[in-house]
């Protein structure tokens, strides 16, 4: 399996949960072998800053010994990283990070704070956007309609 | 005592364990009250993002039940937020952010990414930039000599 295809698999766990579908895969490249998964925990752990990202990155550390990914790590996520993940990946220091969907409104590598091309960013990974955008998409697309749909029935049954 | 003295105070411990000397409290303005104070433990931790603020986070979260800050909690923090800790901060909702020593470097509020200026930041605390920044510089600055004085004397030693 690609390991996009088992980021998505994560962010399709996190979906059943109820969580905001964003699944996350850290891969030692050298050896091909995918070290830790982690999807979004915001609900679980009751912390709106558990972002996947965040949770790979715990999950990396516990696993290495180190305090860094440093370059035999590469990242996939199904979703543009936040301005917070994208700089707590230029810390950590992967080779390359590659992400699904494009997420204009709160994604910081190609909109908003564009963290990677920022003064305040001393490391640069090598960056793939796009990759399986269409499967990543898809099933953010589906999770929030049905989070409006919940709510218009919510909105409806109030009314009975 | 002043609450960004207490921060510096939490520097100082972290200083005294070799970390960089940054220092966070959460106050309760409503109250007066501190909620959490927290410093830098990239060493402790072996984790290069646990930075001061994540710290606090992560105990104003484990004593509030909630998954955000919002309005009760000012924060005080002896260093301009990177912008991994200034979106973090930004997720979390604070009324008021405190910092001491700019960061042209690293910073992201002031310099680099300007995480709340940048369209993908959602929510606007007020700031306040350079609070008792003489105090928190120096304690930085000492902290960067001793580091090179050790890193020359070492050198040195080694040349023996």
């Amino acid at each position: 399996m690609e390991f996009m295809e088992l980021a998505i698999q994560e962010a399709q766990k996190a979906y059943e949960r109820g969580e905001i579908p964003v699944g996350a895969v850290a891969v030692d490249h050298r050896l091909g072998q995918v070290v830790a998964t982690a999807s979004n925990e915001m609900l679980a752990r009751k912390d709106a800053v558990a972002h996947a990202e965040m949770q790979l990155i715990k999950k990396v550390l516990e696993t290495n010994g180190s305090d860094r990914f440093y370059e035999a790590i590469d990242v996939y996520v199904t979703l543009e990283p936040c301005p917070m993940c994208a700089q707590a990946l230029a810390i950590m220091r992967p080779r390359r990070i590659y992400f699904g969907a494009y997420d204009p409104k709160s994604g910081g590598v190609d909109h908003g704070a564009k963290i990677f091309t920022a003064s305040s960013c001393h490391f640069h990974p090598e960056i793939i956007g796009g990759f399986y955008e269409t499967e990543c998409q898809d099933l953010l697309s589906k999770f929030f309609k049905k989070i409006r749909h919940d709510l218009k029935n919510k909105g409806a049954s109030t009314k009975d």
